[in-house]
């Protein structure tokens, strides 16, 4: 083995774990308009519901397959042959190319690039990418936005309806039975369509995350009339973890529902391990290019300039990264607001632009060169997301004048995003009690037009490190119901140290959490189909399926087999809880039968007689389950 | 050894873990109008914070001792020796004497107790209690809301008051800096005072469980204008567990914040099992009495009997039981709205109650015998839990028909407890859509005078079997904020299997997390100072202390030593997560001691000169953390 064969075969596998489908689940592909729109999604199966016919003979109720939202990408198809050093297969190539406004780098427009690609040493663990970086012809705009106010339907909007409906038409009995929600103003049609995709990232009100350098992606859309998202930070630090662990992070994100990753990696070699994360992640990639920058300039805030910044947001879009986080906000003005703070300034990005403006005495480089930052996002369709670095760190601090003061600027830079025709999103706190919750995602639509809310958490308490999962998922539920369209993660780790892959599994499953709960308020179409379909799998006593259709599948039947481990207890007719004899879903379904043959009516049933049900009840076995 | 002594040591242990003082914290008491009024406080010691002084010399800030409200008795105590057959002493002893309205009885008056304690096969497993089981003397009520309705202030009451108020005169700096919170109609003073406990019991709008056969517990009250307070649940089932267990399970929910018990159990021995429990817990305990009805006779719920059920109630009110759970609102005519539900009835009570409905075709003894319930109650002072048997077990389900109709019902019953002064609380769901939560709490605010709430989650999503800690700690932060008074908590096993001890603290911690922000939301007096001060000992990297304020010091110190395991990064001035380049509450620090010093006004700054200022900040040694 050479150095570069060594690197790979230590650093650059997937886990096994990571890669094999969910339990009764299958991929399927839902085509779109044109044979190349293939829109993935995961198909869980469901076992029959045994049922006694008229006459008493036993037959079987259909459970139909119920499809959800995959964001695991080709990971979890057993077709696709998965190698880490080819990256996965670029679906969206010949879009981009059709479209004919992108042209072929002869290499790396940035210097930093241009660096690396020429550094020996950097061969064994640098990503063996043969095609050219992309860039927009000279005086086109390549964004998705800027098609969209043009009226054209771009193949990336028309996967995106596709992939939110979640073949909703399927479910016609499931989807019956879901309570109206609550959405605040948010506009939820019952079909998404092509057209109400390309209206909706139009008006800003949604963004489709699609760098031309990063063909690899599934589009997806993130904005507060489709499916709240969910985002995974991942990346190493300085002070532990490597490339390898880094991939087999996202892989791991992936499977159990991040929408989107970011790359927040500060350590060493975040170039190449950022390659690696872009070229096989199937989800946008989002990132901070600050903290790559504050790199270059070997860790002095006080160095940063414009230039390097610049050369670093072009080195990055690239790569083909999605999203970049911008401190922009930051103004000089704002930082001696956060003097009376308890937490200060807790946003990395934020500290960093803090800190160059106090050293300079400056207005920030961000805000001054914006409108040359956006020249260099539409030039590769990367998004803002208008980072909040005076986000507050604690209740304390929550909707202070600094955060207020940031936001509202956010507000003022998203217009000037929007006359570039360049993708915005807003990042938001943080660290907020409950009952000002509300305020933040109000003043957020106000100030700047209902371009889509990502927020962090928010945290509705201080006092429990190692458990700000919980604490921040009832904020990020909230804030989901109010409005936010991306949630931000928060790992057991957060405030602790690194999440590793149990922190981040269980990141993700509280957010998806959280996403849920707030599609179900929302009142999002169809979000209540897997709700109904575990809940009956659950009455029925099909342990398998409330185990499938569940979040996490390995984990619910895991706890399950610790009290009564045996197969046969899985087709148990009572469960692991209360024993046979207690068992209230076992007690119900006598209940129920006998109720829904009165015909649901009180009045009716003392008139038909109550000594005679009384007798009838007992005779029909009152002890004993029988299937519905 | 003989059997007895076999027993006892194989059963009735506490484990070392549970009642080793927590860390950096000592058991303090606050003593009432009289010596034997002691109440009992966690306070958590803090470190100094080094500062330097005006001419630059190094000095140090105290923090504060922060008290917090403890649920965990003489456990945590290491002046007190703990014998678990000897059971706990029994401070409210001399308060139920003095007051000369309760006698002591010659034995047990149920007949189920007689049976046992004269059954010779039982005796290995027996709690040996010396002390005779009292009962208010003829014609006599004993209720807390008896007195208080009478205007007096019993010493519970003023225990109740000193509790709640945690020693807030000791942090002005702290609670000055508190958010003010929405507390939806609910009247909370800045000090609780004996007086205004005794006006909240008197309404009905707090209740203080604290049966005569119960003086082991530590007064507390249930109501919203006060902390919203957790109930863990335990007990055997038919299919696993043993009395030691669940012994232990009771020390280990009361360390992590119990404020209440619920014994379950629903096994063999469940007599004997509630006798050891009830003798050990300085926490007010509840039961499901008709579990152990339908035990005895034979599991069959049409073979119950008023009879049964009535001695059923003595027998629990003799062993110091403080609260019933009684599902007397599942009326006959309200089972057939059930009929169309997805998952039927799953509360175990209303099941079984349901299913005795329809056997007999009769209205549930339960109702029809109220009056004759009350007259037990009063008798001991047991407290109405009143059941929601009819709650929804799904998203679908939620506020249905069949729930509200049995709510109205418990708000009339309330009517019928509070004619006896028996004090009462109301159970609510379940399983319940964010959107529809505030219904659920609006009604019975209405509905049932102002009674406390006592909320089962809600869950706000179905489809995370395994996670539902989470899916309902959402639901429960919100229905705390808007007036439930205390929260039942859900163990990640809930659905799938019986909780162990690790899915206990799960459990407790991710409710004291809704607990606590819900009263951060309401705005609850002193609330925030918790959350203050953890956030200044993140903020000054006082990681002992982070740790030491947090709900689980434990986790949060093994998380942290995951990734920075040196004792010495205890002591960093960076944290895990970001190294030191990065830290942005490193950076921050230079940020705020310049705009601190900057005077607040970015204007002043300005006009005193860029060019210094930026001169100044890099002198200042803008790398290098300096103490504030």
């Amino acid at each position: 083995m050479n150095a570069r064969q060594k690197f790979v075969a230590s650093q650059a596998h997937v886990d096994d774990e990571a890669v094999k489908p969910l339990p009764a689940s299958r991929k399927v592909y839902v085509e779109g308009s044109r044979p190349d729109i293939r829109v993935p999604m995961r198909e869980i199966t469901q076992t029959d519901t045994p049922v006694l016919g008229r006459n008493g003979e036993p037959g079987t109720e259909k459970n139909p397959p119920i499809c959800v939202y995959d964001t695991s990408g080709p990971y979890t198809d057993p077709a696709v042959k998965i190698d880490i050093r080819a990256g996965l297969p670029p679906l969206r190539a010949p879009w981009i190319a059709e479209r004919g406004d992108t042209e072929a780098l002869p290499g790396p427009s940035s210097r930093y690039g241009r660096e690396r690609l020429a550094d020996p040493r950097l061969a064994p663990m640098r990503f063996d990418l043969k095609r050219a970086p992309r860039r927009a012809k000279q005086g086109m705009n390549v964004t998705q936005m800027h098609y969209a106010r043009r009226g054209i339907v771009t193949p990336e909007m028309e996967f995106v309806a596709i992939r939110e409906n979640q073949r909703l038409e399927r479910y016609p009995e499931l989807l019956r039975r879901q309570h109206p929600g609550e959405p605040f103003g948010a506009r939820l049609p019952r079909e998404i369509t092509p057209e109400f995709v390309r209206d909706e990232v139009a008006r800003g009100r949604a963004i489709i995350p699609a760098n031309v350098n990063h063909p690899e992606a599934e589009p997806m859309a993130i904005g507060r009339n489709f499916l709240v998202k969910v985002n995974a930070n991942i990346g190493n630090s300085a002070v532990s973890s490597s490339i390898g662990e880094e991939v087999e992070k996202m892989t791991w994100a992936i499977r159990w529902g991040a929408d989107t990753v970011m790359d927040l990696s500060t350590g060493k070699n975040i170039h190449e391990t950022r390659e690696w994360i872009v070229r096989n992640s199937p989800v946008p990639v989002g990132t901070v290019p600050i903290y790559q920058a504050l790199e270059k300039v070997g860790g002095k805030a006080e160095e940063l300039t414009w230039e390097v910044f610049r050369d670093t947001l072009i080195e990055q879009a690239e790569q083909g990264v999605d999203y970049f986080t911008i401190h922009a906000g930051v103004r000089l003005a704002y930082i001696p607001l956060t003097a009376r703070r308890l937490t200060g300034i807790v946003s990395r990005g934020g500290s960093i632009m803090a800190k160059w403006c106090l050293a300079h005495h400056r207005e920030s480089f961000l805000y001054t060169h914006f409108e040359e930052i956006c020249e260099v996002m539409k030039a590769y369709d990367v998004a803002f997301s208008l980072g909040d670095g005076l986000r507050p760190g604690s209740i304390h601090d929550a909707n202070d004048a600094a955060q207020l003061a940031e936001l509202k600027t956010l507000g003022e830079l998203t217009d000037v995003a929007w006359k570039h025709d360049v993708q915005v999103m807003i990042e938001g706190p943080g660290h907020v009690p409950m009952h000002l919750v509300r305020e933040n995602m109000d003043l957020q639509l106000q100030w700047c037009r209902e371009a889509p809310f990502y927020t962090l958490g928010p945290l509705t308490t201080d006092i429990a490190p190692g458990y700000d999962h919980i604490t921040s998922a009832i904020g990020a539920a909230m804030i989901g119901w109010f409005g936010t369209a991306m949630l931000c993660y928060v790992t057991p780790k957060e405030h602790l140290g690194l999440p590793n892959k149990k922190d981040v599994k269980d990141g993700i499953i509280a957010y998806k959490i959280a996403a849920h709960a707030a599609d179900l308020a929302k009142g999002h179409p169809g979000a209540q189909v897997r709700d109904n379909a575990l809940s009956k799998a659950r009455f029925e006593f099909r342990w398998a399926d409330q185990f499938n259709l569940g979040l996490d599948p390995d984990t619910a039947k895991d706890f399950h087999d610790e009290t009564l481990p045996q197969e046969g207890a899985k087709l148990a007719h009572f469960c692991s809880m209360c024993g046979p004899h207690f068992c209230s879903m076992k007690i119900t379904q006598d209940v129920r039968d006998y109720a829904e043959k009165a015909g649901l009516a009180a009045e009716e049933a003392l008139a038909r007689g109550m000594a005679e049900k009384s007798r009838e009840f007992v005779e029909q076995g009152a002890e004993i389950y029988r299937p519905a």
